[in-house]
């Protein structure tokens, strides 16, 4: 296969509060720097770099953050593409196989989420390689999929079955998608060694994924059918509005039949709490992480993330959890990292739109 | 008496590490803004205006606080002493009534710490008053205590005897002064009815003060004699440095034969720990309570001191202490309070100077 074909699809469009007070309606997660100095979104572009040509590039993201996925991306102007309006993943990732395929007819396409830590690039690289090579002869929606080391609950996993064929060991039929399981499901997913971690990485060519939805979700095939010119935003703005909110996963994946999985093999993480920094840090003696300038007096197992110039001390506690920026401040214990959306909430709730 | 006899000495010289981040060595507590947009230092002295003319109002501090502590007061330069070094309250008192006695030579002195809060006002004047007629009618030490409404442990005690004469019945004569008590015998204290919390502030003329300095601190007695113009910087500088270091409690009033306490009918608080802020703010609903912008989110007895613009929000925690900054944040158990002088010890050890 050329691999020129290739044509990625960043998908940057997520709001997400479960990185407050860092995320902000402003400056979601894919915009914020957690393991470097650049952001979430930056690394995943860089990441294309050498393997997808920048005007091959797109990153779709809501309308009101086109400009800072400019300023975050430096691709060309044509590449960052405003979403009108969140209709969930199958929408977006319809309408960019409409932008690949008028991008180039014989478009190979990598979809890729905004928020993942990979590492090493050259790895990823070659396992997206693979995985073209497979959408392209095969005619098959090809997923990327991680083997998992540890129980995770906060992943989707899928199980694998036969290989495709014995020149490609790494490369499996899917047999089905689960949802993020309970503690003992994970462990018995890991231990069962068939089952591996969801990425949301997608390959495939346009015309397999539009057969696809068409198939499954012949609203959204329609709709999706009646925009002539996928480049002109007043047209797709009239469209999407009507198109069905629903997941890729939920619509068309679970019920597509010929699916393949191809195994990675470098470092994933899907940054999707503020553990994920733990897991990315050395602790100190007594199991304390931080980030940035943090001193713990008598403490263990908590977690600083402080993100703004001076200094976070945490004294006589154990396994919190404390996010410093600039103008807010959040304490709340570890293990409940996933009530920051509780939060956000209740700031709403409040009218602290200045901290939203 | 006459009432324009009284010299006031401010002693604002503590270094105080117990309100870090708040507190720090170029801006010690008495010079922190607590209740009020005023510093507790600047409340001082507005509290005496009326009672005692500005260039009757000593405020006596550390050299390096003398700039600060002329811009929170407005008195004038004469009216601001720096202490050459730290010699507890014996030296500074001593050395006080040198100063006020070159002042005025009939002088009824009041000493008080720079960092209580007092009100109403009026009613504080009217027991400094009281305090100076039995200092000046009499020839005693004239301490003023307060009645207990808690059994606090926060605070010395003076036991009370018998009152002075039946003219004055807030005057009674002074059995023994009493350490911070545990709670228990804090308990004690306030059922038995006849202990009352020390202020610290004292009312007296300095030929009282100075000849019991003769009697129980001979040593620093001469040291203070040895001091021809207490105005003349360099020569108290050359004496201070030798003066023994010893608290007027422990080195004088223990000791010392006719004391008088006055109990005063005010509202009375000293500030020792972030714990002040709660007994002087209103609490929510769940017992939290807050100084700056605040939320609690399924918090229960939390405090909060956010001194800086922005907001601190608290989760999923109970009884938690969280002090922010322009440039630091504290996070410590509630009852824990105390234990922020560790904290301090640990940036000290740890080198981090930007923050002390």
């Amino acid at each position: 296969m050329d691999e020129k074909r290739i044509v990625a699809l960043v998908m940057a469009g997520g709001g997400g509060t479960r990185f407050w007070p860092r995320s902000r309606r402003l400056r979601p997660k894919q915009f914020l720097a957690f393991e470097d100095e650049r952001s979430l979104l930056a690394l995943t572009v860089d990441r294309l770099s050498g393997l997808v040509p920048p005007e091959q590039t797109l990153v779709i993201t809501g309308k009101q953050h086109v400009d800072l996925a400019a300023r975050e991306t430096n691709l060309p102007p044509a590449s960052i593409v405003g979403e009108p309006c969140l209709r969930d993943t199958a929408a977006c990732i319809g309408y960019g196989a409409l932008l690949a395929r008028s991008i180039r007819e014989d478009a190979v396409m990598l979809v890729t989420p905004a928020d993942h830590i990979i590492s090493p690039t050259d790895r990823f690289q070659a396992i997206v390689r693979r995985a073209a090579e497979i959408a392209a002869s095969s005619n098959v929606l090809v997923t990327i999929g991680l083997r998992p080391h540890r129980p995770a609950t906060g992943y989707g996993y899928i199980e694998t079955g036969e290989r495709i064929d014995d020149a490609r060991p790494s490369a499996r039929k899917v047999v089905r998608f689960c949802e993020k399981p309970d503690q003992e499901t994970a462990r018995r997913f890991l231990l069962a060694g068939r089952y591996v971690w969801n990425s949301g990485m997608l390959v495939f060519t346009p015309n397999v994924m539009l057969d696809a939805i068409k198939k499954h979700l012949p609203e959204l095939h329609a709709g999706l059918m009646s925009i002539k010119d996928p480049f002109d935003a007043g047209e797709v703005a009239r469209v999407y509005e009507e198109l069905p909110r629903i997941s890729i996963d939920f619509g068309v994946l679970e019920k597509a039949e010929d699916k393949v999985v191809v195994e990675a093999d470098f470092e994933w993480d899907d940054v999707g709490t503020f553990e994920a920094l733990a897991r990315h840090r050395e602790p100190d003696a007594e199991n304390n992480v931080a980030r940035g300038e943090a001193v713990f007096v008598d403490s263990k197992g908590s977690l600083i993330d402080n993100d703004a110039e001076g200094l976070v001390v945490v004294c006589g506690l154990d396994d919190v959890l404390v996010v410093r920026t600039q103008d807010a401040v959040l304490v709340i214990p570890r293990k409940d990292a996933e009530r920051v959306k509780e939060v956000v909430a209740r700031l709403e709730e409040l009218g602290r739109e200045r901290f939203l």
